[in-house]
């Protein structure tokens, strides 16, 4: 209803699009953040500076009328530049269409646009320093206490969304009513875990490698990936197992840092100055997938975002999965209108299973980009794929559905883009002849259709 | 090491058995429980009041050495007795092999006999109403309150075990230390629950079924099922979905729950006459399955029982997979001794995917039991393995190796006895004749030699 008074939780990427936008449609909004203003104070270095931003997210984006300021920091990446250990790095293209491509894009710099538009809506109230403490989902009430007063406060609302990210208090207060609900819940580590490092510009101030491409230095069992930044720099992620001679918890003297980076990496040592104390000054982060269900509560509470549906990161779709959400949920209202109960079971119902394809695809892609984007049969399937996208633009490999089609749900792209890697992949045989152009566009359109209804 | 001290977590079932075992081993056992001494006041009534024993839970027990005493409490079952809509009841038996047959045992009555031996150790110390709050883990110090004092203590132990159940605080400890962990957790509902109701002896204190069998009502997308106790009595249990006409959440009224019992279970009527009213005032169970990994931490702490692996009853092996831990935990201390973090790592290592392959098996046999025990092909599968069983003693059925082949680990019996059922029921296809029995018995054997070396 009108009016209707809605708490956020969480004023992170997800929830202050979703608060926009729910302002947009005149209800009163409350935004409650844990941490202080970051137009204020410095975000903490060291975890995911910068995200990938592709059409899906865009979307959501555009909810709030923000495009322009957003594409103006973002330096658009066509496809990987891979470096293989000891060799001349190549480039493979996301697509074979023109102007397609994913944006790198700084967390920090999205997500202060984001609030200084909320900030324009006389119905939306910023709380930062607000830690949420649990939530009585059944009355719409919601705890935090102040993290530099230490004042208890409890609010109430006509409904509660926590877009509190992996770590959401909302959906801790669900797993603790677990009996109630029926809270299927579920965390799943990777046995590797990250850690971000630097490329400095050149005294210049220019990019040391090419800006316009994702760099990944893959080596089997670990990796490095690099995004571009605007001033000139790149945020390096290492991604490497926490056991095992290379594994975090064993490279622990600068000794056996610099030995690894001098045998594995040494390209980059010059372009890193600083990697050895970055290594051991900035935290190792863990890799997490996380899947709920139900999303709702008492039809007065909903998670959503990361809260929801944590994921790796290595189909960079965690953030415009989540703009996604946002959304997903402005068209249940659209449709059906209001009455929260129903449009919490639309959303859920909707969203989940796709949040839980791409959840599995981005656990497919860390081993791609770790073992096989330099491998063989991976490559020429690849160079089909994009040859065939050039030719018939009406193609799209499974990474462009997922990537670039926007209006395909994900689990539609996963399916679809599941069988049609098999199809491709049995063309790609050793020793065996591909058939022509025309007929391998022919069978994948064919496939295609048999997904046109998945929803 | 001899005089270490331990902290269980936890008397139940699995509790007091590993505490027995410790305290024969030397060490100075503490046990912790929540609830008060059920042998000074009545349990609560209506949950899971008996349950059945099988092979691989005898194993275990069998360390305690109150064997004989256990199988006075035991009514046997050697089949179920099938009870389908409006027709006679038929048997099934569970195998062909003379004697086999799994134990209907009072929950209640187990646990007194485990908490009596227990009491008999000097160096076991039992410690009622204690209800613990949290574990410091890396330090091996676990905290409780008095159920009904109020007071809270800590206890410090060389290690701490926790086989506190399905609610687990120790478990509670490990998820929320996740990122030191990498804890990897889940939980997942069935979307039936259960209740439970009893049919009373006769007059006489006769049964008024067959005692010896686990009756099962099927009907589809819900049923009942009886296991008989040593007054004559049956704990009937209800499985139903909550949603739906016959679900726990619309029949909340006596005339729905009358007019239900009416229609599919007009036979039961006369055995259960406070069925309404146990209706309403036993609670709803739920039914869950969670698994986790590590069971360990930091060398000092470990999961046991349902606290690492709860599971769906509808295998009867939730209680046999719990005492099976404390048998697999004493051999590896008798192979390696009792250097702890290595125990619980070898421990871990050996146990979860086998508790993980239980826990799938029971969800298959929810489906198997509710659905298909009154199926065609069904029922000419179970007979010819029955018929097998009893002309080659030694073939197993997928349910044999599971419940009558303790030495056969769990995953073992579960893709060993998969691979046989499929070979099975395509021998039980419409219109097709079956090979020769023993052309069957041949290719089922040569099939098992496959899985031999399963661990």
């Amino acid at each position: 209803m009108k009016g209707d008074k809605i708490i956020i939780i969480g004023a992170g990427l997800s929830g202050t699009l979703l608060a926009i936008t729910m302002a947009q449609r005149g209800y009163k909004v409350a935004v409650y953040e844990r941490r202080d203003d970051m137009r204020k104070v410095s975000m903490s270095a060291g975890r995911s500076i910068n995200l990938a931003l592709s059409p899906r997210g865009m979307w959501g984006l555009d909810l709030a009328d923000i495009k322009n300021e957003v594409l103006q920091q973002c330096i658009p990446m066509p496809g990987r530049m891979i470096h293989p250990r000891g060799q001349q790095a190549f480039f493979q293209a996301y697509s074979g269409r023109e102007g397609e491509a994913i944006n790198s894009v700084s967390r920090g710099g999205l997500n202060i646009a984001l609030l200084n538009k909320a900030e324009m809506f006389e119905n939306i109230d910023l709380h930062f320093n607000h830690a949420c403490t649990g939530v009585q989902m059944d009355k719409g009430i919601a705890y935090f206490k102040h993290e530099k007063s230490g004042t208890a406060i409890e609010v109430k609302g006509d409904i509660i969304i926590g877009t509190d990210g992996s770590g959401s208090a909302l959906r801790k207060s669900m797993l603790e009513r677990t009996a109630d609900l029926l809270f299927n819940y579920s965390q799943q580590f990777l046995s590797h875990g990250y850690k971000e490092l630097s490329i400095k510009p050149t005294d210049n101030g220019d990019f040391r490698l090419d800006k316009n491409a994702l760099h990944i230095w893959p080596r089997g069992s670990f990796m490095i990936i690099a995004l571009p930044n605007l001033d000139g720099s790149f945020t390096v992620t290492m991604f490497h197992p926490y056991e095992g001679e290379y594994g975090f918890n064993h490279m622990n003297t600068p000794e056996k840092v610099q030995s690894f980076f001098n045998t594995f990496y040494p390209e980059l040592i010059p372009y890193m100055p600083d990697y050895v104390d970055e290594y051991f000054t900035n935290p190792t982060g863990n890799l997490g997938t996380i899947k709920c269900y139900p999303w709702q509560a008492y039809g007065k509470t909903l998670l959503m975002g990361d809260a929801a549906h944590a994921i790796v990161p290595f189909y960079g779709q965690g953030m415009n999965a989540s703009f996604e959400d946002v959304r997903v949920f402005n068209e249940i209202i659209d449709k059906t209108g209001d009455d929260w109960p129903q449009v919490f079971d639309a959303f859920q119902k909707s969203r989940a299973h796709n949040t839980n394809a791409i959840a599995d695809l981005a656990i497919d892609n860390f081993y791609e980009m770790r073992d096989r984007v330099d491998d063989a049969d991976f490559m020429m399937k690849r160079k089909i794929e994009t040859d065939l996208e050039f030719s018939y633009p009406d193609y799209y490999s499974k990474y462009s559905l997922v990537t670039f089609r926007a209006d395909v749900p994900y689990s539609r792209a996963m399916n679809q883009g599941r069988a049609q890697d098999d199809l491709l992949l049995s063309w790609c045989k050793e020793g065996k002849t591909t058939p022509a152009k025309e007929e391998m566009y022919r069978q994948l359109m064919d496939l295609a259709k048999r997904f046109e209804h998945e929803y």
